[in-house]
């Protein structure tokens, strides 16, 4: 099962490739950030966020997609940007028809260090031993996006049952 | 100069085409809701809206985009599928190299009824005074997606150079 997890951000989106197998560790595939500039209109940092995301799905064809839920934070303006970057993310897993579930920042935590509240660089060094990288993929949106990932993947169970319902919904709505 | 007004929401997304000219009044061109059903996953539904507003845009081509600019409210949920159909709205926009512009509320009650803070009634019973129209669109996200098409014909001045700002930008950078 190939995962892509996906850190909204308007200004950084991190974005991360794994392949699972049941019984064998979880392989890197590629991990990146799709970058825009402060400098560009709204308009168009969303245009190159959705052109970059479509070019990753395309490329790696992911089984599913992570996105990380997004809460109110202290800035709204940085907020509606997250979460546009988000609903972004979301609408080009229904284009592709791929199934998309969304975690929270305390359940990709709790899922890759065992601590809901791990910081940055817990979060990163359990990262690379998982995937036996040498150290962790940076920028932080880089190795967030790929914990997404990795806690998509061990959290199987119930994201694959939303997923199932998802693809199911599809199918009795004719858009498979 | 035809403007499509948008009114973004998740379960009901206005929307209004006027066509304004100097010196005359301006003309509804036509006025609808993109609705998407409550009972279908998100992804989905800002997949439905993607592809009801692309409709919109590719039928009556417009000159220019009118969102209304979205804030916190109580509801987070609410907000944030409305801010994520606001960001798809300027998506559009930018793929189809279309000026946009956000209106807050306020701006769009005080240019359509002289007073920032009229209610729904009021500012449906302008927009019927002003296009000549026997009543106001229904639902009020019809009647709200007109409005703010007309308070971006009106307050052209202001919008009008941000929409050559961003028209320059995008020559600048290749875009168009």
């Amino acid at each position: 099962m190939r995962v892509l997890g996906v850190d909204p951000g308007l200004t950084r989106c991190g974005v991360g490739v794994i392949d699972g197998q049941p019984g064998r560790p979880p392989e890197l595939v590629d991990v990146g950030v799709i970058r825009t500039s402060t400098g560009t209109d709204h308009a168009h940092r969303l245009l190159a966020i959705e052109q970059g995301l479509d070019t990753w799905v395309v490329r790696f064809r992911p089984d599913a997609i992570a996105v990380e839920r997004v809460f109110a934070q202290h800035n709204m303006m940085t907020v509606t940007g997250t979460a546009q970057a988000a609903g972004i993310a979301m609408l080009i897993s229904a284009r592709h028809e791929i199934p998309v579930a969304l975690h929270t920042p305390t359940e990709v935590k709790a899922a890759i260090t065992g601590y809901g509240a791990a910081d940055k660089a817990q979060v990163g060094a359990m990262v690379a031993r998982v995937l036996r990288l040498p150290a962790a993929p940076t920028p932080a949106d880089a190795a967030d996006a790929v914990a997404l990932a990795i806690c998509h993947l061990w959290r199987g169970g119930a994201t694959n049952r939303y997923a199932a319902a998802v693809q199911a919904h599809a199918a009795r709505t004719g858009r498979r």
